[in-house]
């Protein structure tokens, strides 16, 4: 209970809340379901950004940008997507002092406004692919919220890809869940299954939805990202059509994928202990952190200037030099502790006579004593272990969470333990995956790609399968 | 007439339009005022919000996100900020398929859910001062919108700081605005006036409002970013006190300052010209294209070969390697002059042979030929040139179209010429502003900050002035 976070043995739930909140990462807003992030929360998303986009942009994408409204009748011409979006939308019906001529939705998602734009760019296989990527705000109206995980506005990213086959836009689909994959296992540092979700569980409008699926401390799964295959069926609904090169007019093939601010909620379900956050070197702003300790004005002059000499030359994105003097450095090893901050620097004035420092990981705890010379290559390696030594960790308790189970006997009675479970379900049948969440809360989070080959029963109906699926409880 | 766009001369408006629509900077998207910002127009916003953000950042501030929805009740507790943003305001009545049970509006800017978070977030002095900046869209239902210029939604950054006392409130306000000067004309290449908004103009809500104004071609202003000095009005609003150093509660002091899109439509009236877009080069994603010419298969894998090793080890953000086959020369040249692409690279098989390259300006037409040993260096420094051009030429412009004019008469005969108009004028009475509008469809754009004292007298009411305002027809 330091710091006053409630243990995590005690109660995940609280713990979750306790760390977001005095880590000062986000906290609720007056507006129901909606947060506020704040900056130590916004820099981390800034650092995602920053990474994804340079994988997007990388990969041949651009970004571009569509309004936010959307009319209610854009929304209704996918069946399948206004089902499954309409009764979660917020609806702007008053506009400058008047009553709008026809209602409009703030954005759930954002096909529809933009294949009524495809329509007017795409008009021959010259103007395929088209690759656009859109960073932005988006709200679905919620009636359980959790900050990061769940929110009524949230930030994302959202591609939208046009194709002349179902072939190259598959393809584009499967690029993406792997790039989501690289960016979660590399970057946040968060083991994932990759795989495919159930027709139940797949977005409202597509064909098939690839995803990846983190595992959090307490057992329950998080959907982290997802990968849509749309086939033709914007393309029909919007009436995009392109002139082949073999002369013919054909309906244009179509991917969307998205991550959400969600990913911070997964970082810290991942990493964070009873201290508070801990974040991986690579989302960190700036991953170490520099406390100078002084008990008099003398000492300060020595010990600030000899901190500002040892930085010389450092990358400012580097560092942090905290030389606040209105707090004591206590209190400052503590906010940084709960920040998660990487690597944080003590140094005192016999640290300044001895030209050394005191060096402390946060993923560990571990102290030691360094010489200022070569230090920030020292510091450097000791990010890329941290980073490493994160993933590690999470990789092993992901898999000594996994389990394989065979009757559905044993799968009720263990299922509240947490977990990944390897089971032979019949996925095809939406009522067998009905009842798995009627009698256990849990649902297939997906069927892995590298599931291999294996002959067993269904766990509930005894139908003959041929892999195993991963289900669990989640978020 | 190049290209489907008007001339300049022929019709303003329409040119703009046709720049805006043919370079592929945005579109009008079927929601009534909203746009859609293609790829190559978002590709400036991103280069603006880098090099903005940056500068935001080196002095001490850090990027928060706030919900975009505001309680209705919130906005109401300002009095002067209500009336100036309630009749533009989008309204949510609905949620989740249920009426709300208080409507909430869509943020026309965030003074008022950010203000309801600082009351929690500051308490002493030690939290002070707090420099936030946060970059969304907003929404403020237009009558009448104009793509990049004025449109229902659109994206800017809006800093919110607080302080603990006037001056420094004051001292915040005056480097925001001079670093948006500063952001003006060495990214944008558009020269400003700095100055004050008369009591008139400033915004609702603030003690007084900093602009920058430039001067489009067609002589009319544009306000391109405002600082605001909200002095206390939005503490005690919201109630927002801390405890200072002699343990006094006091109300705290606080600043605003924001830009938009808008300075999309600012480059593009600055510098376009009758053949479309000309970027300036600091803010041109890829600022050189190398289009290469083949008439067989023979001399595309010489050229393009050549051309390949001609750009190894640039940097990939320099350049733009134009290797597209389905496309002729002649159509790259005109697609990459319409887009504005600072400079274009013509490498054909003789160029091959002779290891040199055609360079073509785009500010001016320029061509001239160029060995390739050396080139990279040599089309830096032509950027360079080509920022420092477009600056001097547009500063030439705005000093031939600023005139100083002393009686009301020729005033009214020459409004219509376009201008910057520096003028006497009793702007501290809202009666003669307004008569000025009536009038000549002209305001104060400012009262410049390096006005020289000058006895005159006002060209409207006679009465006695000590400087002169500028006024202008505006945007």
């Amino acid at each position: 209970m330091a710091k006053g976070i409630t243990a995590r043995s005690e109660d995940y739930s609280q713990w979750y809340l306790d760390v977001v909140l005095k880590a000062e990462m986000a906290e609720h807003s007056p507006v129901k379901g909606c947060m506020v992030i704040k900056p130590t929360g916004y820099g981390i998303w800034e650092k995602i950004q920053q990474h994804l986009d340079r994988m997007f942009k990388e990969t041949g994408h651009v970004n571009a940008y569509f309004p936010m409204f959307i009319p209610e009748s854009f929304l209704k011409k996918e069946a399948e997507h206004v089902e499954g979006f309409a009764p979660e939308c917020a609806v702007v019906t008053h506009g400058g002092g008047k009553q709008l001529e026809e209602p409009l939705v703030v954005r759930p998602t954002s096909e529809t406004i933009i294949w009524d734009s495809y329509r007017n760019w795409i008009s021959s296989y010259r103007d395929l692919p088209l690759l656009i990527n859109q960073w932005a705000n988006v709200c679905r109206w919620e009636m359980r919220t959790r900050l990061f995980l769940r929110t009524t506005e949230f930030l994302w990213q959202e591609g939208h890809t046009a194709h002349a086959t179902h072939e190259e836009a598959e393809e584009e689909t499967m690029k993406m869940v792997r790039i989501y994959q690289k960016f979660a296992e590399e970057y946040l540092a968060m083991p994932v299954l990759v795989g495919r979700k159930t027709d139940r569980e797949k977005f409202a409008g597509a064909l098939h939805t690839y995803c990846i699926e983190g595992l959090m401390q307490d057992g329950k799964a998080l959907q982290a990202g997802t990968s849509h295959h749309l086939g033709q069926n914007f393309a029909k609904a919007f009436d995009v059509k392109f002139q082949d090169k073999d002369k013919e007019l054909k309906y244009v093939h179509a991917t969307s994928w998205g991550v959400s601010t969600r990913l911070i909620g997964g970082m810290i379900m991942t990493h964070s202990d009873d201290q508070g956050l801990v974040v991986p070197p690579r989302l960190s702003p700036r991953p170490v952190v520099i406390v100078p300790i002084w008990r008099s004005d003398e000492q300060m002059d020595a010990v600030l200037g000899c901190a500002r000499g040892m930085v010389e030359g450092w990358d400012p994105l580097f560092y942090y030099l905290d030389d606040r003097d209105q707090y004591k450095p206590g209190y400052k090893f503590n906010e940084w502790e709960l920040k998660g901050v990487p690597v944080r620097i003590e140094i005192g004035p016999r640290d300044v006579e001895n030209r050394e420092v005191v060096v402390v990981r946060r993923d560990t705890g571990e102290k030691a004593t360094m010489p200022m010379d070569g230090l920030r290559e020292k510091l450097e390696a000791m990010l890329v272990e941290i980073q490493a030594n994160l993933f590690t960790k999470a990789k092993a308790r992901v898999e000594a969470s996994t389990h394989t189970v065979d009757s559905y006997d044993e799968y009720k009675a263990r299922i509240g333990e947490g977990g990944f479970f390897r089971v032979f379900l019949d996925h095809e049948n939406p009522e067998v995956e009905q009842q798995l969440q009627n009698d256990t809360r849990s649902t297939v989070r997906c069927i892995p790609f590298d599931a291999e080959e294996e002959e067993g029963a269904c766990m509930i109906t005894g139908k003959p399968c041929k892999y195993r699926v991963v289900a669990a409880q989640s978020y």
